[in-house]
């Protein structure tokens, strides 16, 4: 079941630079552990701002807010969920 | 290049019965004929919302624009385009 | 799976009376039968407004889209769609 | 009487960690005890957010006031009050 | 109990005049029975606007969207309700 | 002459304790001489917010800034005035 | 009293044009009536827009509305009211 | 003097396609027109809209005025103006 | 040319009181200024905020900039400069 | 390929005023520099506000993300970026 997600990254000026670089790479480790399982299929940036555009692939909305909630910025992002279904026009769901 | 664009699209109630069936089916048939193209690469519905989520793959700003503007109910639709760019934790994007 | 569903209804003043009455017999004849099958939970009236506040139970994505689209008055509709997940502190929840 | 509360809660990012472990613990002891009540009647975490959507039963407003005033979180929370009616679609309510 | 009630009228351009003013005089009417009855404690005017600002006094939620609905141009208008609650520093609520 | 004033209160979780208390107390004391006064004629709580919903009383702009910008916790607030007229179906305006 | 007022007009590209030619001529009469009262003390076009911004000076919220709902455009104008009091660093104001 | 003007383009569909027409070719001679003149500097299009994005140089706000309000479809367009200075980082304005 | 200016001042909480006091007297220093200079021609407080509306006369964009940039709470305020162009109601306007 | 973009930058007012001044003039060289390259083809400011409107000409969105997110205020700055593409009634774009 796939789901849109837009994160909004806003690390406060003032954070200690060694607790952002932990929690920067920290981020990146759980982010490609979640490419790995499968769980979060596209990751983009959105060009100029420091925020992505992504989709993920989840069992149902339970494991869906496990996983956002799990990510090291979480408490430092503005997030947006957006339900996806399957499109009727969409050539790779032609019968 | 890759670029986000969402589509809202909002039929007038009084819009006759013919063109509106006429209209659909049309973007319908250009919806797919930009998917074997490789230009609209994916298309997802947003649930609960005459509206879709797409990723399109084209050469230029230009190109974009011709293509959106192609579809025939584009007068019918908001549109916002976001471009995108590779994100340094994409799986798919590690040396 | 749990999902809240709010929608804010707006019918032209200009529709034809009968095919007004019609919708909006079709509209209550759908709530009733979705009702029973399980699927709306909960369906309450937004106090001064013609909308409602509503909870879905339903096994994907793809299902709630098709059973929102199925409603009478759904192209006279906004819809807000929000997936739900379990709080970790809701009564019935604990161990 | 029913009233549809959404609670968006953002805490400080320099809160101390004792205030905010203590905080969150005697948020959560409260709001088991007001559903224990009978007054916070559901209660489900928005998808991907430190938010929450809840369905309050009350006998007055003055009172709903008084709970929500009550929860510790409360001065972190963003809260939207909608007051519920019954539906004359409700399946509970049919005669 | 109190609510604060805003309604934006707004008719459209090409309402047919007889129907405009039968409309206005019914809605005149039945804001002056609902006064007599004490239900609408208070009726302002917005300086400017096709609005008013509006203080009901009504026993539940089910009642005050009941009298709200009732109102003749009710599907004319945007309305918004705000639930009201004594404040600790009114005068008249002092011991 | 009428005016409708929201006020929503913002007080920085940082502040000083005692001076938070003191700023508290002493806008409660300005808000009884407001209303003992006759210039601050209804005071309600906004249901599950730091807001009140106020009628001011007053003879000119000019006054009714100098009351306003005289409340201790002004510098905290958002406020939005709002000018007010007689209502047409006003009863209490009726000849 | 001053109060500053934006207008934002907006004619239905299908009112009939002798109507329009009308209405347009009216305002103009009007407003040019209520500079020459005094009241209308200020007006300037917005650049670009089919908008105004003007100061008015009446003796009270009544006055004022009943000079706004008197223009003939009225009723196609989105209006905003925002009351204004003396600047303390006004230079007009200096004793 | 250069002003930013953003102008996003709103045909009503039900527009006759004669008179839709001529507005858009009479828009098309007066856009080059003006470009001859040297006041339009620069025109793009926004990609994916009817919307277009211009820097005008102008000798003063009347004249900038007089400009976009004979544009042919200037009715149908939502305009945005911002007043655009000299950068004190722009290379060109280096001494 | 004439400009409207809005200008909506927020000082932090946890600013130097001194800072403050220095930083408020050169601000109404520069205010009467600027009026002597005739170049900030109305200026007005707006009911309930620290804020102001404003009317500038400049000859040019830059200076506007030079003006607004030189204010010492600028770096305080959230400012909206609005281009104004003669009204053709404008009573002083009439030949 | 065009791209707009605007830059809001808001500096905190308690950051050290010797890191201000490095960043202001790192920011200021960079900007230069980019415009040397021919990728910041305008830079304009924004009257009365510390934000620039700008346009980049750039090979692809990955270079357009990494000019921007290069420059040393980035991390202060809100960004918006806005694809153009060429208009038909751009008058060097004629054939």
């Amino acid at each position: 079941m796939l789901f849109h997600v837009r994160m909004d990254v806003s690390l406060p000026h003032d954070l200690d630079p060694n607790r952002r670089a932990e929690l920067v790479q920290a981020e990146r480790d759980r982010t490609l552990e979640l490419q790995k399982m499968g769980v979060w299929q596209h990751l983009w940036r959105v060009v100029g701002l420091h925020s992505n555009i992504s989709i993920f692939d989840v069992p149902s909305n339970d494991e869906l807010h496990a996983f956002l909630s799990s990510l090291p910025l979480w408490e430092f992002m503005q997030v947006q969920v957006t339900p996806l279904a399957t499109h009727p026009s969409d050539l790779a769901a032609q019968p």
